[in-house]
């Protein structure tokens, strides 16, 4: 017999005391990529340092180049696994001010236009809630039974919104303590507001840019049209090569290491009843534009990708100048999965744009970010136990789900801790995270707290 | 026995009182891009008709919403053709001014680096200097003869550098008094200091804008990407479908009305010997980057071309976004040869990119300048008697060589008085023309003279 029963009883009866907790986080304008709010950001480390060694946790503030990290580490059965638990503290900027309908700062319950208790303000959803569901799980678990069932450190940052440029140097100076048996990451979204999801893949991403040098300057079409290389003919065409008609990538050896989904994980994709004119419709699209045969959810989450994120060359501005540019220039990003590797990947890239290169033009490459995709392995016990609990929790089998773009934090916890993660998180679509009037169930809220208390519980017993 | 030889003595002898004269209308600043200089304009004008008038043709100034028009007539026999010369007496901006070894305003003969004496000022080659070897040959035709051996027009603009605003309104209110047998246009270069050349050829030029449409914002790759259609990668696809790998145009009908050029005039440009080397060498470029299997002069100035003049699309500022962008632009433009006609290349464009256009995109395009080319038919008698005239002065006979791009006023005098142009000019491609230093060589603009009254005696004997 374990301590759960008692634990979601004591979730259940403590829900409007942990909203007002919640409130307390919510009012510190915590906005990591304005200066101005520094001192506000540094106040909602305080206070989650307090709020944690409130409840037994040993917690701590740890200085960065940046906003400041939370590290709060509490002990466990030897028998259980160590999970570390992430979320981050700091919001979004909140403009257009005029659009919110009440102060983003000022939380509050109300109701929605759908009939939903919300709670509003920014950073309700993404993170500060949603970090406050796995806070709330652990005092209701050391309030009823004077302890966890895992060990745990919790590990909170106060720059997800700036891009984390403290994170990678502060996982290598902290390895040894951050390290623990997986991550737990609260900061997705569940499939809509009855079914729970957990994010069992992320695609990786290769960035890179491309110029095409022509001439040594830029030319009258009338003079040297028809003499001169155009290098934004060259560059649409090396473009134009890069897919073939059946939506493929060419680059050689583009899909190595792309494995085919299982066909049970395909399946409840499936029955998911995502269609390509429900998913593309609300974009004013219908056609998907990648491989043929694939279902649109296996599009965006299971296959790679190869995108053209920005092209210019010549004249831009106003009116028209027949001018031959001395150069254009590309950005085009890969969308990886699986075992597809970056480096592998930028490298055949250039090859393949240097083999298509006239004679007498050049090219020059500028590297961007690049990380591999991110694949749980289907059969983890770690996995069979979130699912079985949240299965338990919400009446449905959570889905198993992937995101398109990354979270550079799951790359960083596998690259630097070797640590896979698990990502539960119980936003919903309609949040508004980044945008004004953001909100967050106050069922989100509860059942997210009562999830994480039965993922632990489960964990503690796989 | 015609005046010629005398005319031409006169002209020797009036060498240095014809570059004083020259440098009256040289002093004066009639920028017309700047509103600053509009008196200035104004006063060229007037230079101008106080200078027809004084050698006996009836002169005037004719007042356009911008800078005045100047028109001069005067008789002939009856027998000759009736000619309407054209030039410019606007000149471009000086600046740079700090660049100019000289006030680009105070005229001066020097000396230059390889030893030639040169008329130096702005305007010098363009287009005064050129426009008064004209001049002065009736002068010395009226010092000498008391008359003129054709019936002459002169048509001078002060708007050409600021593309002609007022040239067609001012053509078709004028029509009956300006139409002549043919025009004679002196605005074009030599092959080089001791080749004459007479421009048979311009190219036509059809714009066009093309946008692409495809979701109705701009789309996060990684949620999108493999889904929603990508408008760089659907515009690049279509760019590179338009040309084929021996560098033609793909685009249906495109070459309809394109005729091959006579292999005797193909002859005399081989012998001209320009290569790829040294026509694309001085831009960094070697290969020709056109239809294959054609010289590189024949295909700057007999062959018509699809150029990319520019495309923008996605996000091109700093850093990278990954963005699928809502649309994505080129600017397309097409050189035109012989009887290739705007309207239908226009169509025939438009109908490519519609047939190429996946389902779910849609396509916006706007019209930019359209006009055909220019082609003299090579036997033409007023062609023939300037060749003569021009073998005689020179002692070689003129290159019959075509310009890539168009002189607008040339397509103007077709279009509007049903005239074809003879142009020859007596620039060299070393007059940093636009530029700072411009000059004019002595040479040119005395031989320039006595080659103008060659051609008007060879006119009136044929």
């Amino acid at each position: 017999m374990t301590a759960l029963p008692s634990v979601l009883d004591h979730i259940d009866t403590e829900c409007d005391a942990a909203i007002s907790r919640l409130f307390g986080l919510l009012r510190i304008k915590s906005i990591s990529t304005d200066p101005a709010y520094k001192a506000d950001c540094r106040e909602a480390a305080e206070w989650l340092v307090n709020d944690l060694n409130s409840i037994g946790f040993k917690a701590s503030i740890r200085d960065t180049k940046g906003h400041p990290m939370v590290v709060a580490h509490h002990d466990g059965p030897a028998e259980a696994p160590h999970v570390l638990f992430y979320g981050h503290y700091d919001v979004q900027p909140v403009d257009p001010l005029e659009l919110w309908t009440h102060d983003p700062f000022d939380p509050a319950v109300r109701e929605s236009e759908d009939g939903h208790q919300i709670i509003t303000g920014r950073g309700a959803s993404d993170d500060k809630g949603q970090l406050m569901t796995f806070v709330e799980a652990c005092r209701a678990y050391k309030a009823v039974d004077g302890t966890l069932p895992c060990k745990v450190t919790i590990f909170f940052e106060g720059e997800e919104e700036s891009g984390s440029p403290s994170m990678q140097a502060f996982l290598e100076a902290n390895a040894e303590e951050l390290r623990a048996d997986f991550a737990l990451v609260c900061d997705t979204s569940q499939r809509d507001a009855t079914t729970p999801a957990i994010c069992v893949a992320m695609r990786g991403l290769v960035e890179e840019e491309v110029t095409i040098h022509a001439a040594n300057r830029d030319l009258h079409s009338g003079i040297y049209g028809g003499a001169a290389a155009n290098p934004i003919r060259v560059l649409a065409k090396i473009l134009a090569d890069m897919h073939d008609e059946d939506g493929r990538v060419t680059v050689p050896a583009f899909y190595d290491g792309v494995e085919e989904t299982p066909s049970q994980i395909l399946h409840s994709w499936e029955v998911l009843g995502e269609t390509a004119e429900s998913f593309l419709g609300p974009i004013g699209l219908s056609v998907p534009s990648g491989e043929k045969n694939r279902s649109i959810l296996e599009l965006v989450w299971a296959r790679p990708t190869a995108e053209f994120n920005g092209f210019s060359g010549g004249y831009t501005g106003k009116g028209f100048k027949t001018v031959i540019p001395a150069q254009a220039f590309a950005r085009v990003s890969f969308r990886l999965v699986h075992k597809q590797d970056p480096a592998k990947i930028r490298a055949a890239f250039r090859k393949f744009v240097e083999e298509r290169l006239p004679e007498d033009c050049r090219v020059e490459f500028e590297q961007y970010d690049g990380s591999p995709a991110v694949q749980l392995p289907y059969d983890a016990p770690f996995l069979a136990a979130a699912r079985s609990a949240l299965a338990d929790e919400w009446a449905k089998a959570p889905i198993m789900r992937a995101v398109g773009g990354s979270i550079p934090v799951v790359g960083d916890f596998k690259t630097h801790l070797g640590m896979d993660s698990l990502l539960v998180g119980f936003a919903l679509s309609d949040d508004r995270i980044h945008s004004p009037n953001e909100k967050y169930n106050v069922a989100s809220f509860h059942k997210g707290q009562r999830s994480w208390a039965r993922i632990l519980d489960a964990l503690a017993r796989k």
